[in-house]
């Protein structure tokens, strides 16, 4: 908790949250019989066709749902509801990633059926109450509580097909979520709490996950700091960090997770120095044990470049497709979505500078 | 995080928190708005007759209630129900200590009427779906989702007149409600990233409300870690700490919040060694900066016991009113309820010897 006044709205969004390696099937059956459901609408896709038969065995299934797409085209949401109508179902059952939570919310858009999650990525689409659909490839989101879970089971038995390489820059997307939020325009100290648990919980599990990559335990703490990473971004907002990554992703096509994990150590060597009590606090959960002398932006920034070479996180934007003369554009591009909060004051002239040094994969904060 | 696999389910309870000194009317108007009522039921006693009146100015108030009694008397509970009724209320707004609170909470239970709470007090019942009746002077407790409200509006301004002695006393019951929720039953790691929260809110909170009592910053604090107290114990459950409080409550007639200051500081020394990662997350959020090699234990009590001595805490079971030969036949009571997942083993002596050193006022996990 800073020094400045303490003044917040903080919204906790009301779910129940079980984490069981091993448990999904039966925490299932036992959330089906709780919430009283007898028509059960199961949605996985192919590559979770397997996953998904095992954990609903003996569930009251009346629609096995099989048609799933990355950012839901609205035509798929369309024929997803109406079967669900047909069918009658009183439940919505998930098991996937992103894609396939994003599908049951917009069933639960129109129907206001309930959604139990079974997460099998580090997507983190199980703890918001966002929504999105793609409409002639034009993706619209929004906000509603109807689409939020009001179960979600994390088996981490069932994450064990995740790879490895994804998994680190899946985590490092969840590492972003947690240090972005620190700062970002809606954050408040509950949220903090919150992300400051999910780096603990990454950075003692993403090293456990490349090191023993059939490991529970590593992958236990990657699903709970996921988890952690969405509840405080839910509540915090796109950051600085958020808004950069959203411009090199969209306008030059950048891969999301991998963008997120260049481009965070950047931005908390940018932001950290404005931020000296959230700085330390980010420190001290990368792992550091900062004496009351050090500088606590430096070694927030060592804590989570210690972490980066550990667990061979990417690091040059120049690595993962993006040219080099597209970064005066892509800066330009930042400066009109900088959040008027962000703790250090954003000239494009800085932006530009963080982005050569992401690109050439330098260390944080270095000008060469 | 400790080391032993990760498993838990957690319950979020959804609501919107708002802290804000000073700001209580505006969000109050605002929360009306949000909600789209016009008939709102104000319950607040004669105590808190000024400030209701002040925060309410300007709202569709078409009920003001009264009457407001400890522990909720069921025949209090029912006229309370009746006049809503009659009134036609679509919200109830409850201003005031837990007693009021707790009877909005019985209006809500029947009617499924929304709440929205201003607390005024450290009591923490705003923040949980737990409900209390009275009858025949036998209370009932019951969990009822209906009965959470739905925004919560602290406002530190409202709890000025908190005499000095009694915040302390309640800070010092919000203080076990967070270290008690590090090893109660229902213990999981997201109620213990909350419970730390709320323990260093307190430790810097209470000094500042006892150096100026007139002050917003400290106030504001103890409202915070006041909330999260009552979130992270409505999450974890009653430990051996809280069992042995209700004992002495119950059976002595002990008063609540300095029964819950004297006695803390001894169940945290009895159980620190058995929970070492604990131990020294709570040394750390009472502000010690244990090194390496020094034992986590020591240095939680230490610290705690620290801020008993910096805010005059109450020390001595003997000082509020318990009688030395009850302390046999209170080891005995405390042996019926104590949990079985205690993290040190319990026994009738050691409860002895717990309380008999709680009731001469030595130090925690001394013999002598």
């Amino acid at each position: 908790m800073a020094d400045h006044k303490l003044a917040f709205t903080h919204e906790t969004l009301g779910q129940r949250v079980i984490l069981d390696a091993g448990g999904a099937r039966r925490h299932l059956a036992e959330e089906v019989e709780r919430l009283g459901a007898s028509r059960v609408m199961l949605i996985a896709g192919d590559g979770e066709a397997r996953i998904a038969d095992e954990v609903s065995a003996g569930l009251p299934v009346s629609l096995r749902w099989r048609e799933v797409v990355q950012h839901v085209p609205v035509e798929v949401a369309e024929r997803a509801r109406s079967a669900a109508a047909e069918a009658g179902a009183d439940l919505l059952v998930s098991v996937g990633g992103g894609s396939t939570t994003g599908l049951a919310k917009a069933v639960a858009m129109t129907t206001h059926l309930p959604i139990v999650a079974v997460p099998t990525t580090y997507a983190g689409s199980e703890a918001t109450r966002m929504w999105g659909l793609t409409e002639n490839r034009e993706k619209t989101t929004g906000l509603d509580p109807a689409v939020l879970p009001v179960t979600v089971i994390y088996d981490s038995v069932l994450t064990l097909s995740l790879p490895v390489a994804l998994s680190v820059a899946s985590g490092f997307n969840g590492l972003a979520h947690c240090v972005d939020s620190m700062w970002a325009p809606g954050t408040d100290p509950i949220n903090q709490a919150l992300a400051l648990e999910g780096i603990r919980a990454l950075t003692t599990g993403l090293p456990k996950v490349v090191a023993e990559p059939e490991g529970i335990d590593g992958r236990d703490r990657c699903l709970y700091g996921a988890y952690l990473s969405a509840v405080s971004f839910a509540s915090a907002g796109s950051g600085l960090h958020h808004k950069i990554c959203h411009v090199l992703g969209g306008a030059y096509d950048l891969p999301h997770a991998q963008t997120h994990a260049i481009v965070l150590p950047h931005v908390l060597a940018y932001n950290a120095p404005a931020v000296p009590d959230a700085a330390r606090r980010i420190a001290r959960a990368f792992g550091a044990r900062p004496g009351q002398k050090d500088d606590p932006a430096e070694a927030a920034v060592t804590a989570l470049e210690r972490l980066r070479g550990e667990v061979d996180a990417p690091r040059a934007l120049k690595d993962v497709g993006m040219a080099e003369f597209d970064i005066p554009g892509a800066a330009a591009r930042v400066m009109k979505v900088v959040p008027p909060s962000n703790p250090a004051p954003v000239s494009r002239e800085s932006v530009e500078i963080l982005l050569r040094a992401a690109w050439a994969g330098r260390t944080p904060g270095s000008r060469s």
